[in-house]
C-alpha cells in the first residue's frame, strides 16, 4: 500500500518502528507489533508497527533510524506491506514453551535481535523464558558464538591475547587500571574493553576517562595496542557482540541476567582473547554470596571458555567491602595512580598482583604473583600505564593530585567506638551516587576505616566528595539515614579466597540474581 | 529538574512515555525504562522514559496521552524527577522467580497495568512467567477479581443475568445472534458484549454490526436491556476489565494466552452475569483438541465461576468444521437472520437450541432445549431479535437479502468425486481473510458441502465473496493452494458432544495454546 512518509525526528536507539493509524492498519489487516516491509526507491527494510489512534490516514510515521536508512524525506511516498513474522520469533515461542533450541535456531534469534526485527516485548519474553527454563551449556555456547558472529571481531597479530573481567558488585574496584599495565609491561597483549556504570557509581571506562580518552575507534585501539601492548577503552560503541547491548537494556528493568555467561564471554572472544581471568567477588555483600556458588559459576566460565577456544581461570575474591578506600570515577583513578606509583592501600595491591599473577601463570610463567609484584615495584608498570595514557591521548605526566575530585567535601563520623564490622556495599554505592557519581566524575566516597579497623567515637568513617553543594547535602543526609558502615569487632581480610584452575565436576548452570 | 515540553502529537494507545535525551537522562541518573514523575501546575503523573540520542537537551518529549492529561502545551516548563519503580514490578519479578503471588500483590500488578505504570516489556515478562510457571487457581481468582475491580461494572436491576461465551476457534460461529434473542424472548436478561476479530475472519461484534450499530455507551446498553432484556454490543470501549485488553495486546505477538480464564470470566463478572455457559468447541480442527482437555478446561471455568459467584456450565461442542455454511461478517449475519426466520443450516440450529437450552436449565427451567426450540419456531426469538436491532439503532424490518455481501464472487469446485472428509478451519478462515474479511464486511466464504456430504466431480465446494476483484483473485489463488476442504468418506456429526454441569475432580490448571 502506498503511504506518505511522516518523519519523526527522534532516534529510537536503533529500533525500527513504523506508525500507522488505526484505520489504515485495520484495512491492511495489520495489528500492533506486526511487521511491515517498507520499500522506497529499491531499498527496503522491515519495521515493527505501532498503532496510533490519531495518526493521519494514508500516512506512515517513520522514526529517524528508518527514514535515514531508506533515504526517505517528509511527504515522499513509500510502499508498505505486511511482512512475515521473523523466524527468530518462532524460536522464541519455542523457548517459552520450554523447548531446547538448536544452534541454528539460536543464531537466527540473535541475528533477528541485531537486525532489529524483534520487538522489546518479544526479547523481554525471550530473556524471561531463558531465566525461568535455565540455559543448557550447548545453548550458552551457541548464544555466545552467535553474539560474536553478529558483531565486529578484533584481530591483533600477536598471541597470546590476555584479558580480565570482573563480574562486579564490589564498589571501588579499580583493579583493571593496574593489571593492564603490569601485563603489558611484561610484553603481553591485553586489549581491555570496559563498560560504563549502569547502576554502580563507577565503571572502568568512567574511571579511566579521568586519566585519558576512552572513546577510541577500532583502528585507534589497534594503534594503541601496537605501540604499548595494552589499552583501556570503552567497549560500548565498538559493535563487539552488539546483541549483548540490546539484551542488557531489556534485562535491566526486569532485574534478571540469564545471559551473564554469553554476555561476558562473547565480548572476550570478540577481542580475540586466548587467556582470560574472571574475577568473582564473593561474600554476602557481593553478587555471589557463597564459595559454593562462586565455584559453580567458575566451572561454567571454564567450560564455556573451552567451547569457545579460550583458556579461562577464575579468581574468587573477597567481596565483603569496597576495594581500596575510594568510590567514584576520579577518586578511584587517583587511588589507582597512587598505587601504581608505590603507595595506595594493601588490599588493592594484593588483589592486583594476585590477578596479574594468575594471568602470568596461565601462559606458563612461574611465580606469577612475584613477577607481577616486581613489575609493580620496579616502576615498569607505572611507566607502561603512562605510555598507554599517552597513546590513548592523555597526559603521560599526570600526577595523582592532577586528577580533579569534587571540591565540596563533608565527613561522616563514628557515633561510638568499636571495630568496623560491616560495610554495606550497596548502601555505600548509593551514597556515592547521591553525591553525583558516575556522571559527576569528581563525586564519590573515601573510606577512612575499613573492616576490622578500630575507631574511637567521633573519628572520621568516610568522606563524601561532590561537585555541587546540593548533591553533597543530599549524600550526607542519605549516609546518615542508611548508615552504610557499622561498628563492632575484628574480621580477617585476605583478597584471593580461592582460585579455580579448571573444571572438575559438572554442575547445573549457575543463574545469577542481579 | 525543569525541562521544556516538546509535544509529540501521537497517541500511543494509553501508554505514558516521556522522551529524554542521552545527556539529560544520564545527568539525572535515569536509564531507559526508568520512571519519572512529571509535574505541571500541581498535576503530576508517572511516565516511562525512552531515551533518544538526538533529542534536544533540557527538553522532555511528551506523547499526547501525557500532555493532554497534564494540560501542558509546547514549550511550557514541566518538572521532571526520577520516580520509584512501581510496586507491581517487584511482584512481577517475584513471579518471574517462580514465587506464588498473594491476592494483594496481584491486585497491585493489575492496578499498575491499568494505570500505565508498567512498560510493555515488563508486562511481556509477566505474561511469559505466568505461562511458564502456570497459574494456581487462587492466583487466577485474584487476577479475575483485580481485573473486574479496576474497570467499569454494569449493574442491571433484574436477576438472574445470563450470558454465554465461546472460546472460539471455529469459523462461522454465529450462535450468539440466535441465543441472545431466544433467552431475552423468554424474559431473561442477557447483556452480551463481544469483541471484534483479532486473527479470525469475523468476531460477533463484526457480524452484528451488519445488522445494527454495536458501538453503544454503557448508558445506551442499559436502555436497550431495559427495553428488550438483551443486547449484542462491542465490549472494547466499555472499560470492562480494561487490564485484559492490555494483556491481550501484549500476548498477541508472543502467541501465548495464560490469562484465558481470568480474561473471559472478568468480562462476565463486569456485566454482572449470574449464570454463564462457556462453549468449548473441541476437535483436532479446534483450539481444544481432545475431550479430556475440554473437560479439564471446563472444570477450571466452573471452579473459577464459583469463586467469583457465577454459576458456570460448559458445553463441549463439535469443532471439526465451520458452523453453518458461511464465514465472514455479512454472510454470517445473513445466515443467522435466515435461521432465526426458520431456514438455515441444521448444525447451527442444533447448536443454538442446545446452548440456549442449557442456559434455561441452569436457571431451573425443565426441558430447556425444547423451550429454546419453541421460542425459535414460534417466531418469538425473531421478534425479539428485531426489537434488539431496533433498540440498538438498526432497521427492525431488515431481511436477509438486505444484508449486503460482496458482489464479486467465484466458486471453488471439487476435483474428483467423494465424501467431504476434512475441512481445515484455519485454512478456510485464511481464505475468507484473504478475500477481505473482517474489515470488508461483505467478504467471506460460503461452504456448499460439509463434512460427510457426497460430491461429484466439478461440484461447487464453496463460494468466495469479496468487495474487490483483486482480493477475490488473491483468495481464489490461496484457496487453490491451500485446498482447505478434502474429500473421501462419511463422518457422523452431532453438535453437542458433552455437557459438564459441575466440577467432579480437581486437576491441574489447563493452559491453552493459542
Amino acid at each position: 500500500m502506498k503511504l506518505k512518509a511522516r518523519i519523526l525526528d527522534i532516534q529510537t536507539g536503533g529500533k525500527r518502528i513504523a506508525i500507522l493509524d488505526d484505520e489504515t492498519a485495520s484495512f491492511m489487516g495489520i495489528h500492533s507489533s506486526d511487521r511491515v516491509e517498507i520499500t522506497f526507491k529499491g531499498k527496503s527494510l522491515v519495521a515493527i508497527v505501532n498503532i496510533a489512534s490519531n495518526f493521519p490516514r494514508s500516512y506512515v510515521g517513520l522514526f529517524q533510524e528508518v527514514s535515514t536508512k531508506l533515504g526517505v524525506k517528509k511527504g515522499e511516498t513509500v510502499d508498505v506491506r505486511g511482512a512475515e513474522r521473523p523466524e527468530g520469533l518462532e524460536y522464541i515461542r519455542a523457548k517459552v514453551r520450554g523447548e531446547r533450541l538448536q544452534e541454528n535456531e539460536i543464531k537466527t534469534i540473535v541475528e533477528d535481535v541485531v537486525k532489529q526485527h524483534l520487538s522489546d516485548m518479544e526479547i523481554a519474553s525471550f530473556v524471561t523464558a531463558l531465566y525461568i527454563h535455565e540455559l543448557k551449556m550447548d545453548e550458552i555456547e551457541a548464544l555466545s558464538k552467535a553474539m560474536v558472529q553478529t558483531g565486529n571481531i578484533l584481530n591483533f597479530d600477536k598471541t597470546p591475547v590476555l584479558d580480565k573481567h570482573s563480574i562486579g558488585g564490589v564498589p571501588g574496584d579499580k583493579t583493571t587500571i593496574l593489571v593492564v599495565p603490569i601485563i603489558a609491561s611484561a610484553g603481553f597483549v591485553i586489549p581491555k574493553t570496559s563498560s560504563r556504570a549502569v547502576t554502580s557509581p563507577a565503571g572502568t571506562a568512567d574511571r579511566v576517562e579521568t586519566l585519558c580518552p576512552v572513546n577510541l575507534t577500532v583502528e585507534e585501539i589497534k594503534e594503541v595496542i601496537k605501540k604499548t601492548n595494552g589499552c583501556m577503552v570503552w567497549g560500548g560503541a565498538l559493535e563487539l557482540a552488539p546483541a549483548d547491548d540490546i539484551f542488557i537494556q531489556i534485562e535491566y528493568p526486569l532485574g534478571i541476567d540469564p545471559l551473564l555467561l554469553p554476555s561476558i564471554m562473547s565480548k572476550k572472544k570478540s577481542v580475540g582473547a586466548t587467556h582470560v581471568i574472571i574475577d568473582i567477588p564473593t561474600g554476602i555483600e557481593a553478587k555471589v554470596k557463597t564459595r559454593g556458588d562462586a565455584r559453580t559459576l567458575a566451572y561454567d566460565f571454564i567450560d564455556l571458555g573451552k567451547r569457545l577456544g579460550i583458556n579461562v581461570q577464575c579468581a574468587v575474591t573477597f567481596g565483603e567491602q569496597p576495594l581500596g578506600q575510594t568510590i567514584g570515577p576520579a577518586l578511584e583513578a587517583k587511588e589507582a595512580l597512587s598505587t601504581i606509583m608505590g603507595n595506595g592501600p594493601a588490599d588493592l595491591r594484593e588483589k592486583v598482583i594476585s590477578i596479574a599473577g594468575v594471568l602470568f601463570e596461565m601462559i606458563g610463567i612461574k611465580n606469577g604473583k612475584e613477577k607481577a609484584l616486581n613489575l609493580l615495584k620496579s616502576g615498569k608498570a607505572e611507566e607502561k600505564l603512562r605510555e598507554i595514557i599517552e597513546a590513548q591521548g592523555g597526559d603521560p605526566k599526570i600526577k595523582p593530585e592532577d586528577v580533579k575530585v569534587g571540591d565540596k567535601k563533608e565527613v561522616i563520623r563514628t557515633r561510638e567506638e568499636g571495630r568496623i564490622l560491616w560495610i554495606n556495599n550497596k548502601k555505600i554505592a548509593q551514597v556515592a551516587k547521591e553525591a553525583g557519581a558516575p556522571k559527576e566524575k569528581g563525586a564519590g566516597v573515601k573510606l577512612m576505616l575499613k573492616l576490622g579497623e578500630y575507631a574511637r567515637k567521633d573519628e572520621v568513617l568516610f568522606e563524601i566528595y561532590a561537585e555541587r553543594s546540593s548533591k553533597l547535602e543530599a549524600a550526607v543526609q542519605l549516609a546518615k539515614n542508611l548508615q552504610p558502615v557499622r561498628l563492632s569487632k575484628k574480621l580477617e581480610e585476605r583478597m584471593l579466597m580461592d582460585r579455580i584452575p579448571k573444571k572438575t565436576v559438572s554442575k547445573k548452570i549457575f543463574m545469577l540474581e542481579r
